[in-house]
This record gives C-alpha cells, sequence and structure tokens, in this order.
C-alpha cells in the first residue's frame, strides 16, 4: 500500500478501505510515513469527510494503536462520561460522584484545560494534596472502594491520535467532524469502559457553534461507540453562556460541592441530574423515572457529596477543603464588576468569558503554561437575571490588579443587556440514544 | 507571520495577500516553516485554487527565490518557448532553430522527462558527444554565434519551486492548476528572456485533458508572464494522438532533422511552423504573414537545419549524426506491429503510445531511472490513415523482445479501427495574444 495512493484517493472523494485505514493507523503510529503526507491527507479529509463507516474504522483502530485498558477486574458495569468541553463545565465532578452514589462504577481518564476551556484534571488538583497520577492496580481499588476514581491519561493511550492530533493542531485541520469523533472516541474505547455517555456542547462556548453540527457530530460518535461495542449515547446541551455561576478551577471545586449538597444554581443542578440519570440508565440500574429517583436520593442523603470526599481522600487530598471550600486556593486580588446600566442580561457570551478567566490566569494559552488554582469569575448575574446600573455582577479573582482590570473588560464586553428579559433556551437541546 | 494562519486564510477560502506570499516563498526557500505545514497548504490550494493575482505574486517570488538569469550580455530580443508535455512533441529541437536562423535568439533551458512524455534534455544527449552542462559565459556565446543553445537547467533556478514541486509529487498535490502555471511561469521568468511562448497541449497524451482546462491555464500562465513585464502568448495545440511518427529520444531527433529539411510529418511541420512564427512576432521581427515567409525560407535555404547542426556542434556533438541519422543510436531488437484488421485508424491515445515507448526503455519511471536513447516507436499509420489487416503499422525498438512484445500489447490496444475516416481535429485549438 503507498500513502500516495491514500492521499489521492481521499483528495478525490473516495471511500478508503478497512485495510487502508489500518496501515494508515499502523504507518502513523511507526512513523513509518512522513508527517507532510500524513498533513496532506488531514486536509484532504477536511474538505473530502469521511463516511460514518470510515469514521467508525478510524476510531477503532486508533483506540488499538496503544494500550486498551482492561478494567474487567473492577465489578460492575463500568461507564464514561466524555464533554466536549465549555466555560464553567465542572459537570464530571459532580456528575461523577452522584453516578457512582448510584451504583454506577467510574474509572475515568481526564486531561488537562487548554485555551479557554477546562479540564477535569486541572481543578480536582487545585484541591491541595490531591494526585492525578496513580498506578494501575491502586486505581482499580479506588474504583472498587469509592465507585469512582479520576487520572490523567496515560502517555501510551491511543499513540496514533496523539499523533494525529498534533499535526492537526498546526496545520488548521482540527475542525473536521470525522476527525474529531474519532480522536475522542478512540480515547473513550482505549480507557475500557462498558458504556460511553457523551455531552456536546453547542453554542459561542464550545468548540460546535451550531446545533446542527453538534447533532452530526454527536451521531458520528454515538454510532462509532455502539458499532465497538460499547452502549454509547449523547445529551447535546447548550453552552451559550457559562454553565453555572463559577469559571476557573478551585473555584469549580467549590461550586461542585455546592450542588452535591443541594444548593447552588439551578440550571447546572438540572444539567447534572440529567447526565447522571443518563448514566445510570446506560448501566441498565434503572430507567429515566427510576434514575431521577435514585439521583435525588443520592443527593438529598449526602451520599453524592460524601462519594467525591472519598475519592479525593482516596486520591491524596484531604477532603477538609470540601467540607470548608472557603480554605481552597484564592488568589490575592479580587475586583468586583458591575452592571454598567439597568436591565435585564439578554446574552453573556461563554467564549468570552472563557477568555477573561484565561486573562486572571485559569487557563492555559500553551500546553506549557502554568495555571492559577485560586484565579478565575463568580458570576452574581447571568443571562436572564435584571439589575441596576452599579449592582455587583461578578467579583474576578487574580494575582495582580491589571489582570483583574483586562478581565473586567473582556467580561463587559460579552454582555449584552436589553429592556425585556431574553427567551429561555432549553438546557439539553437534543437526546441520542438515552 | 504564521503559517498556521495562511494555512487556516487559504482552508477557509480567503486570498493571501503578497505579504504573506511573500513570506511564504521566502520560509519555504529558507526552510523555516516544516514541510508538514507546507503539504497542508497545498492540499487547501489545492481545493481552494488561488485567483490570478495570487498567482502572478506566487510566480514572480518563486522566479526571485533564486539566481535570475541576466541575457542582457546577448543583443537581440530573446525568446522563450515552453510545452506543458506530451508524447513525441520534439518541436523544440525544430522550432528552435527554425525561430533562430529567422533572427530570435534562444537561450533555453530545458528539463528532462519523466513519466510518458519526453524532455528535451534527454533528446538532446541522445546525440553522441552533446553536452546540456556548460559554463553561462560559454552558453550566451553559443547563442550569439549560432543564435541558439540549450542547456539543462541550473541548479541554483528557483529553489522554492524545486522544493513545492518535490512535495506537490508525493502529496497528490500536482494537479492544480495555479500551481501548474506557477510552477512553470517562475522558471520561465528565472531563465531570463524578453518573450515567453507556451504550447499548452491538450488531450490524452497531455497532462491537461480537457480544452476548458487547458485555456484556463494558459490564460493564467499568459498573465502572469504579462504581468511580470514579459510578453506572453500560448498556442493551445492537439495532444490527443502522438505527435509526428517517432516516439523516443534519437529517433525524434532523426525526425527533427527531417521537418529541418522540409520533409516527414505535415501535421507536425505545420505545428512547428505555426509555433516558430508565434516566436518571431513575439520577438517583433515580423508579422504574422511575414513571419510564415520567414520560416518557410529557413527551412528551404537550409538554414534552420545548419542551425541545429551549428548548436549541436557548439555543445560537443558530431552534427555528422544529424547528416547521417542513420548513425544515432538505435536499439538491438526490432519488432514490427501490424494492423489487426482492415480498416481507417480512428483513434491512436497518446498516452498509451508514451507509455508504450517507456516500457521499451525510452521514458523513466522515476527521476532515478536510466533511459535507453535508442528505444522507441516508429509510426508507420496515424489517426486518419486507413489499412488492411497484416499491414506494418509500427516498428518498436528496444532492447529486449519482451519489452517489444509487452510495448506491442499496449500499443495496440491504445489503436481504435473503424469503418470511415474519423472527423479531423484542428491542430491549434486556440491561440492566446499571438
Amino acid at each position: 500500500m503507498r500513502m500516495y495512493d491514500i492521499i489521492h484517493k481521499k483528495r478525490e472523494g473516495g471511500c478508503l478501505s478497512s485495510q487502508e485505514i489500518a496501515w494508515l493507523v499502523d504507518a502513523v503510529t511507526r512513523s513509518t510515513v512522513p508527517d507532510y503526507q500524513i498533513s496532506a491527507l488531514l486536509m484532504a479529509i477536511f474538505f473530502q469527510g469521511m463516511t460514518p463507516e470510515e469514521t467508525v474504522e478510524l476510531t477503532v483502530a486508533m483506540a488499538r494503536s496503544g494500550d486498551m485498558a482492561d478494567l474487567s477486574q473492577i465489578p460492575g458495569v463500568k461507564v464514561d462520561k466524555h464533554s466536549t468541553g465549555g466555560v464553567g463545565d465542572k459537570t464530571s465532578l459532580i456528575v461523577g460522584p452522584i453516578a457512582a452514589a448510584c451504583g454506577v462504577k467510574i474509572a475515568k481518564m481526564s486531561g488537562r484545560g487548554l485555551g479557554h476551556t477546562g479540564g477535569t484534571v486541572d481543578k480536582l488538583e487545585s484541591i491541595p494534596g490531591v494526585t492525578m497520577d496513580i498506578p494501575r492496580e491502586r486505581f482499580f481499588q479506588i474504583v472498587r472502594d469509592t465507585g469512582i476514581a479520576i487520572v490523567g491519561q496515560s502517555g501510551s493511550l491511543c499513540p496514533a491520535d496523539k499523533k494525529l492530533y498534533a499535526l492537526r493542531d498546526v496545520t488548521a485541520t482540527v475542525e473536521s467532524l470525522p476527525l474529531i469523533a474519532a480522536s475522542i472516541m478512540s480515547k473513550k474505547l482505549a480507557s475500557g469502559a462498558d458504556a460511553i455517555l457523551l455531552d456536546v456542547k453547542v453554542g459561542s462556548g464550545a468548540f460546535m457553534k451550531t446545533q446542527e453540527e453538534a447533532q452530526r457530530l454527536a451521531q458520528l460518535m454515538v454510532d462509532a461507540g455502539n458499532q465497538a461495542g460499547r452502549r454509547t449515547a449523547a445529551l447535546i446541551t447548550d453552552m451559550d453562556t457559562p454553565l453555572g455561576a463559577c469559571i476557573g478551577n478551585a473555584l469549580e471545586v467549590a461550586e461542585a460541592c455546592e450542588i452535591l449538597q443541594g444548593r447552588g444554581d439551578r440550571r447546572l443542578a438540572e444539567l447534572c441530574s440529567q447526565l447522571a440519570q443518563a448514566m445510570i440508565c446506560l448501566a441498565g440500574l434503572g430507567d429515566q423515572g427510576a434514575a431521577r429517583e435514585m439521583v435525588q436520593e443520592a443527593i438529598r442523603s449526602g451520599r453524592a457529596f460524601h462519594t467525591l470526599c472519598r475519592m479525593v481522600e482516596a486520591q491524596g487530598g484531604d477532603s477538609g477543603f470540601l467540607q470548608d471550600t472557603g480554605r481552597l486556593p484564592k488568589s490575592a486580588v479580587c475586583r468586583e464588576a458591575h452592571m454598567p446600566e439597568d436591565g435585564y442580561i439578554v446574552g453573556l457570551d461563554a467564549e468570552s468569558c472563557g477568555l477573561a478567566a484565561m486573562e486572571l490566569g485559569a487557563g492555559r494559552e500553551t500546553k506549557e503554561s502554568a495555571i492559577d488554582y485560586g484565579a478565575g469569575i463568580v458570576l452574581l448575574k447571568n443571562k436572564g437575571d435584571s439589575g441596576k446600573k452599579g449592582e455587583p455582577l461578578a467579583r474576578l479573582y487574580a494575582n495582580t490588579q491589571e489582570q483583574c482590570a483586562r478581565a473586567e473588560e473582556r467580561l463587559l464586553s460579552a454582555l449584552r443587556i436589553g429592556p425585556n428579559p431574553p427567551a429561555a433556551r432549553a438546557l439539553v437541546l437534543r437526546r441520542i440514544g438515552v
């Protein structure tokens, strides 16, 4: 087989055979084809797309390019959950403990944040003492004991994806639905769960800007997962405005604790409840109605919050920080932003809020950037709320006044104020397979 | 400036600015951007194209990426001629000496053949003793003395084109009209002629398969040449059937001598006459009518043939081989192919004939392949001729019977025979700027 022929075939809109895709992924993994041929193929795929069948083949081949986790030592149904990334998206910290408290087994590998979207690894590491670097046997043990553990992604997971992603990142070929789907799903398959729930975000703060695009991506991933033998489902959820009140690592841990204790932002709580229900259904532990009651009971009884505390302790952290979240890291400087005029908040652009949080030090511009766990934004008002000019809008935390001033400017530019309340946008826009 | 942004802009269908193109060509020349970014850009250009303005900018920037030949030491108007390549295309060997005999100065740099199309360098080198590797001062001296010299392309000509072409060749991005136009014209600009005549071939044996495509390519190149300050014109000519009777290096030299002496294939002679007239017009030495008479006179008087002989002598060859072409190299084995049935030849696919000649050893499969100067095909019949079953159709020359047998099979597969003569196809399908 020759790489030239594969590039030419795709350039002409052809469909790559499973043999060709297997050869390609092997060649990428073993570096037996030069990067300049791979990037030409990636750009051809950007323009010509891939069929659902090609996407499945690519996903499975990439999953098998490195270690495939074997979770059979953990009894019960293992369910993974993946969010395509958003601003203020701390759902994994909430949904995982709830589902685990309801009997779902969660052996999750997570990534770090990049750009204006956060990552679960960074959020957990903002709790003093917590480590994400846990040997496999201990990882399994924690899941067996507490129902949940969240660790960093192993370096030997999906080397083909790692290579392809690094090339896509520098050749403007990231924004291809089949390549995105294969990249996400190959890691999920290699992580070894029996079932997978996808939270595909759509809106200004998400990677997918339109619902149509989000649906196509979700369907591709659900099909790839199911055809690879894993029960897979997706919720398509709104990410036009930040999720919840907090953006920033320690701030989001604090907000997660609030929700797990039955308090906090109703919209965030409702999304987490729906995601947890879907995981319970995927695990075969109950239907929608039963799952909803199980979730409510797990929160009301304190078992969900207790599960997070046990996991944090097991991973080396002190759950005292969760009991009293005021002790979590907080940056030195705090600045309050105010309503610039009277009216209703009819828009609060999520991407701009995410960029404001990065400005404060809460995010990474490049993979090498250091982050400030105590930095971020607490929104005192969100879309739909009203206020008078001068009323507090948000609190900004950073290490310098300059960061706060720049972030405030960005936050205010994200704000749209009108005389009437905005039309409500549904939180869960579409469900696929659950 | 960042390569990523340039790739992204082109991917989205944007138009690159002259600053961006200049930056790009400089980065390609100095290897300061990685090949994998360049090939991604090339594929994006394949899909999104380039405007005529971008094509001109790219052409000029590539021309300037290396040495620009300065022909001012040669008095008179220097005219270059370029064919996009065909099967049996020996026009440079004929047109050059005719035009030179009429007062045009021709300081030509030529390339080698690759694939099923031949190259002027290989054809001339089939004459024992001829060298194409001539120092600049001597090159200029030969042009001053005889009116014409043909040398190999200097290694320092258009390094950016060399780099880009090598990448296009292995990433399936050759077939892009703006990239083809820029590649050809950058070398023509760097070669230093005052005026440029393009022979854009169209048909089965040519790179351009449709007239519409050929016209677009020709117009792009003519515009690029004119906007770079060189008088540029193009003829679009038929390449559905082989040009003339001979395919193969020494065989084509012999045929060129025939035409220059007023004999041989009428269709080939007519094309050469028209090309030479166009060069004379571009040089400002006469209008169409005058040029036609000058060409006829140059052949009738023997001055055109004498010019080729003088050039060959000046470049180290023995013109005795031209006076008696039977002395030119000829491969050991000769096989005659015959008409498989009665009728008219209504089609003789040029590309298949070119591939048959390669099979015989006359062409190169890769840049490193050795070629057999004495190998090739002499067509005894061509499209429009009729014959009875068993009549001689062609003579095949190679080093082995096996090569001859394989080539005969391919040649016969290129042949279409019908009961009636085929409709005549014009030789010059379109003229641009002359």
